[in-house]
């Protein structure tokens, strides 16, 4: 069984070809800044990648209308990788990020919406690049894939499958009965979501640029900022909640929404994942209130809920904006946090980690674990919501969650081997897998990647990728018989 | 569905008189070695032990002979906490560790063989009283009540449920048809290799104290020493070339020794948990010689294998014993040593930790996933040795991982509560679950867990305990369903 090639080339071309014409925008900012060299390295990255690009989505037509799975596995693994190969393009030409890794570690960051940078001063940075570096993340935040998808309903030849390879994002499968509405629906509310947030922002004193940056960054659960100190810049309590509600929202199932359009809001409510997950943010936000007003760290009981309330929210999000140093912090925080880390905002969101859902199976089956110890012989189904969850459903969220671990483990002894110390190694590989961004120690939220070498800083891109991409999508390329399916 | 409260109690009695009686050779150590007082402090802890139990073991009869499995869980939950709470009275009466959560805490910890101790000094305590603290992972090792039950054959009723619930300890009904026969086997085997290896390190010029106390630690994988630098006191390879042989002896399944006795050299060999067992401390030993050798730690390649080999076997096997300050070392051999300490022993050992074969398991769902990507309606069975594993006992082992990896979170929050650091928290945390004894940080092998708060302490014991117990056993007391079955 051969890969369909014309066809992974055609879609893959046709991302690339996308991705020029999303460059656009960032061009315009340029000139509006009158940043000229910087416009010029935009239409340095355009011109070549749409001239190699157009022939093939215009003239290549596959020899055959059929995509396997691993078809699309391919599709979205290149898609991806080649995406932030393109994306690194304005950060080398325009000269803001010399380095290849650290040009392609940026892309991958920004795709992937985790909003780790190797950058010391952003500050600095031009506009347009500056603006391209967040648009990567409104554009990552639904899924590349998706965003073809609504754009060229052409596509619909098993734009299934590919959009299943692409979790997360949401399902498209229940929404409408034409997978190219549902991708319109969907950004339908994105965009909705970010005109909003963007509107409230301004109201917050914000010009359209910085509120644009933050949109970007929160409703894609990104994290990039425009400022060294993150949205701690601002200092204003309506900003931070602003972000704090838009985070919330961009962290909940997007199909969800059409539950609410719908008027159905007591189907929002019943969400079991939902409830965990405002469940998890409840928790977190008083225990991490307590212990700062324990350890004396902020000035009062108001400042530590403010501190509190942000923090929580942006590592379960996967956002990873900050407004407090909290690699300073006392260290049951950072446990708390480093947890957070590793069960993420809903399935169907535009957040990472592991996702609540399958935190939420993990109790399910140690409460199982301990029923059956003391009936040994019993059939005790893992129950959600009143229905029994298949058993094969629950070994693959399992192995899922083992594969997570894995990872993550493999990313500390990679990272532990620049010779940083532990808490660095632990922190960077989990915050880089789970598409949060800052992490702690000297991966701490004012401090960058920047000092990594170039391996790792490659080995980190594709831990982003591969996070983002529910790990599967991308491990499938390493294993034999993803390549050789008949041997 | 009432207990059957005579019976526990009445097992719980013979536990603390067994207890009682194995205290008699460590006063008759204290009398050896002219030791009137401490002496004089077993005699203060035999005679009220025994004397309280006694008329119990002796005429209190059972109405009913029924035991139900929370009969059995409740004598062993009970027999463990009650054992560590016995072997805590010489270091009470003593006056060689005067505080009780201190006290508590060395006990629980011989008897789980953890080996983590609050002590700073151990090398001025009275002989007696370093003997016991040893002997009591003798004890600990195969199992309190494997002990009672190889003793009182009269136990026979329910002892297998009791055995059951005493996990890890080999499972007895492989054995031999009659389960007191087949503990009195396993004693066999255990004192057979206690015997050999006190020898062979007598060989070594130690005296037969060093020999016992040493022993006693290592086929206990429990990791208390006599000396404050542990078996780094000797710097002899080959005494610690004896202790990683005999460690990786008490680190098997006891149960494929009676391959061995049976000649079955090839069953032994086929067995997969001990090939994963083994391939582990291969894997791991290359990997840190390796790094070692890589950012220069020791002196030459032969430095770095000795070091390495004996600080893979001590943490995988859970002893703890010490040649090097492994918490001084690169992180990245910190990242593989806490990697060991969550994988433990072979099942059956005398180790802690998961276990070799649950790793082995989350590996092959590891596999499965994969697979089930690329063959999502797939019937993909979980296969080990050949065989298929039933879907219920795959649950019940994520189940298990799922609820260790809980019970370390939890464990690091608390011992973050303390203001420690956050390698400190979790190496604790893991050590103490996992039965290993020292960490890294404020608890490496050259420190030790005194500075702790006693709250921490008692909790640490009981995580310990839990840990030992394979954490249900613990964990069914905390649960409502347990003492109310039929609500």
């Amino acid at each position: 069984m051969a890969f369909n090639n014309r066809l992974i080339f055609r879609v893959t071309a046709m991302i690339v070809l996308l991705l020029a014409g999303a460059m656009v925008p960032a061009m315009i900012v340029s000139l509006l800044y009158g940043e000229r060299d910087t416009a010029l390295a935009f239409l340095g990255a355009i011109l070549p990648t749409a001239a190699v690009s157009l022939p093939f989505v215009a003239y290549l037509k596959p020899a055959s209308p059929t995509i396997h799975i691993r078809d699309g596995f391919l599709i979205v693994a290149l898609s991806w990788i080649i995406g932030s190969l393109c994306g690194a393009l304005p950060f080398l030409i325009s000269g803001a990020i010399p380095g290849f890794a650290d040009a392609f570690f940026e892309s991958a960051s920004g795709f992937t919406t985790t909003g780790a940078s190797i950058l010391t001063n952003v500050e600095i940075l031009p506009r347009g690049i500056l603006f391209w570096r967040s648009f990567t993340h409104w554009l990552g935040g639904m899924g590349i894939l998706i965003f073809a998808i609504a754009l060229f309903p052409s596509l619909k030849l098993g734009s299934f499958l590919i959009a299943k390879a692409e979790a997360p994002g949401p399902s498209l499968d229940k929404l409408t009965p034409k997978l190219s509405d549902s991708a319109k629906l969907l950004y339908f509310v994105y965009t909705g979501m970010t005109i909003a947030q963007v509107l409230l922002l301004m109201l917050g004193g914000l010009d359209l640029f910085d509120a644009l940056i933050h949109t970007f960054g929160t409703v894609a659960t990104g994290g990039f900022s425009s400022y060294n100190a993150s949205v701690a810049h601002f200092d204003s309590l309506y900003v931070e909640m602003v972000i704090v509600v838009f985070m919330i929202l961009a962290g909940t199932n997007f199909n969800l929404y059409f539950l609410l359009l719908r008027r159905n809001l007591k189907g929002f409510l019943a969400d079991r994942e939902w409830r965990t997950y405002m469940a998890v943010i409840v928790f977190s936000f008083v225990a991490i209130t307590f212990i700062l007003n324990y350890f004396e760290v902020t000035a009062g009981i108001g400042e530590s809920m403010r501190y509190s309330i942000f923090q929580t929210v942006t590592i379960l999000t996967t956002t990873g904006y900050a407004t407090a140093d909290f690699a300073l912090w006392p260290t049951a925080c950072m446990v708390i946090l480093l947890v957070l880390m590793f069960i993420g905002g809903c399935s169907g969101s535009t957040s990472g980690g592991m996702k609540s859902i399958r935190f939420l199976v993990l109790f399910k089956l140690i409460k199982r674990g301990i029923k059956k110890r003391l009936h040994p012989s019993a059939v005790v189904p893992v129950k959600l919501g009143g229905k029994n969850l298949a058993s094969d459903r629950v070994s693959n969220i399992a192995s899922f969650i083992f594969t997570y671990l894995l990872l993550f483990v493999l990313g500390t002894l990679v990272v532990s081997l620049e010779g940083t110390d532990l808490v660095t190694a632990i922190s960077a590989s989990a915050a880089c897998l789970g598409n949060i961004g800052p992490g702690l120690g000297e991966v701490g939220p004012v401090l960058n990647y920047g000092f990594f070498s170039a391996p790792t800083k490659l080995f980190l891109s594709m831990l982003m990728i591969a996070g983002r991409l529910e790990l599967f999508t991308i491990l499938l390329l390493f294993t034999r018989t993803f390549w050789n399916p008949d041997r």
